[in-house]
């Protein structure tokens, strides 16, 4: 199974859907059933002290699933999140931004399942862990 | 078990504690392991076509439980989220509030429970269900 | 949306599909996208203590949830848990049946999603919650 | 941190503790925060057509996490399972055993978080995967 979007194509599609996050995620690096995505934080992802808030992790883990389902099945469709569980470990490091390791597990005909490791940047010890599903409509031919 | 806070020191507390949120939530009622909140919904919330975003939703079904559990225990602590499932179900009204309903199923000495039900205001049918644990430290004597 | 099967003819249809488990559930009451149903609690379900197993637990929420949906769209299908998400939150009373109070939240084209709440019988707190989610297979025609 | 247990004496453990599963589960590898674990498939983990069930892969997701956790802290306690999510993915080769790839992802002074993937034997693409909460006992002293 090839890529069907590059990096560069998985962002234009993001800025041009969702405009409302531009600029707060990045694509580190982008494999077949993969992908490493960086929230870059900023004011509006932190809490007091500095540590960044339970829905930045969240969107985080989510938008990584997405980018990567959509990287395996070409931008033609509405794949929607119906499920997410999500086990909050450690702290985040205080203004720091935070980097997932996703991978697909599954890429069936209507559903995806993706899993997500969050970590600090730099840090070693996984600040969150997220499994997705994301429901892939039925492709317009 | 009494509530130890009122809805007024609940909303004083969170604007204290979480300035960034302050005006995103409403508390429109209050019991004993119950709570039911508002999403005051607004551009920051929203995706392409008006429907609210997950990471909105995540936010609400988070700041229920946690309002839940505070006005339980009083506002000794430091509550914090150690676990979430969320199922997405379907797609919120556009550019419409958000409630959610909550209710505690347990509040232990160390663990607390909680699950919601979200709904887009005057909607029937729920947008979303989730099910929340916080960790509760332990209370300093 | 009427139920297209009886407590009877589930409980056919469950003996016949899935003879491993003859006799350890019971439909208690059945409803429009609900249904409470029996764990008849024995010795395989048992751990030291008495205590009901978590795989006994399990066990109950997924066949309620499954029952649940095959009443609302009948027997036709091949129904399979993809998602389930169980909080485990006060310990069974010893040597006690288990009622599973289920609701349907979604009976959509392609999944379901239910929640259940579990009582040792006769009790009043929540011994687990759990929600999940069924792919339902497209009706052959 | 260096195991508190062998293989041998969790095995020993386990059938001591849970004997009701005795001869259901092997221990393949250990390692410090790891394990690979064995289903041995009997008729009774069975449904129709041979599979596998889910009680029983849920059943292998627990015990797995158990005892890595166990591993890591000793006999001492009575680490219960508080929340687990699974999503099942494929189905089960038709009467082979399952083989559990389990990590923990935390060991806290009180909640241990692990995941698990699991394979029908000998297959490549994961048939299930969950992550679970510990909660472990304050050490006595």
């Amino acid at each position: 199974m090839a890529l069907k979007m590059s990096k560069g194509e998985l962002m234009e599609f993001l800025d041009a859907e969702f405009p409302q996050v531009t600029g707060e995620f990045a694509i580190e690096e982008l494999g077949e059933m993969r992908i490493r995505t960086r929230l870059n934080v900023g004011e509006r992802h932190l809490r007091p002290g500095g540590t960044v808030s339970g829905p930045s992790i969240f969107a985080l883990a989510d938008v990584s699933v997405y980018l990567a389902v959509l990287a395996m099945i070409g931008p033609q469709g509405l794949a929607v999140t119906t499920n997410c569980s999500i086990d909050f470990m450690r702290k985040p490091v205080a203004a720091t931004d935070l980097i997932a390791e996703c991978r697909l597990l599954k890429l069936g005909r209507v559903l995806a399942v993706g899993e997500v490791l969050i970590f600090s940047d730099g840090g070693e010890a996984p600040v969150a862990r997220a499994s997705l599903t994301y429901s892939i409509p039925p492709v317009r031919t």
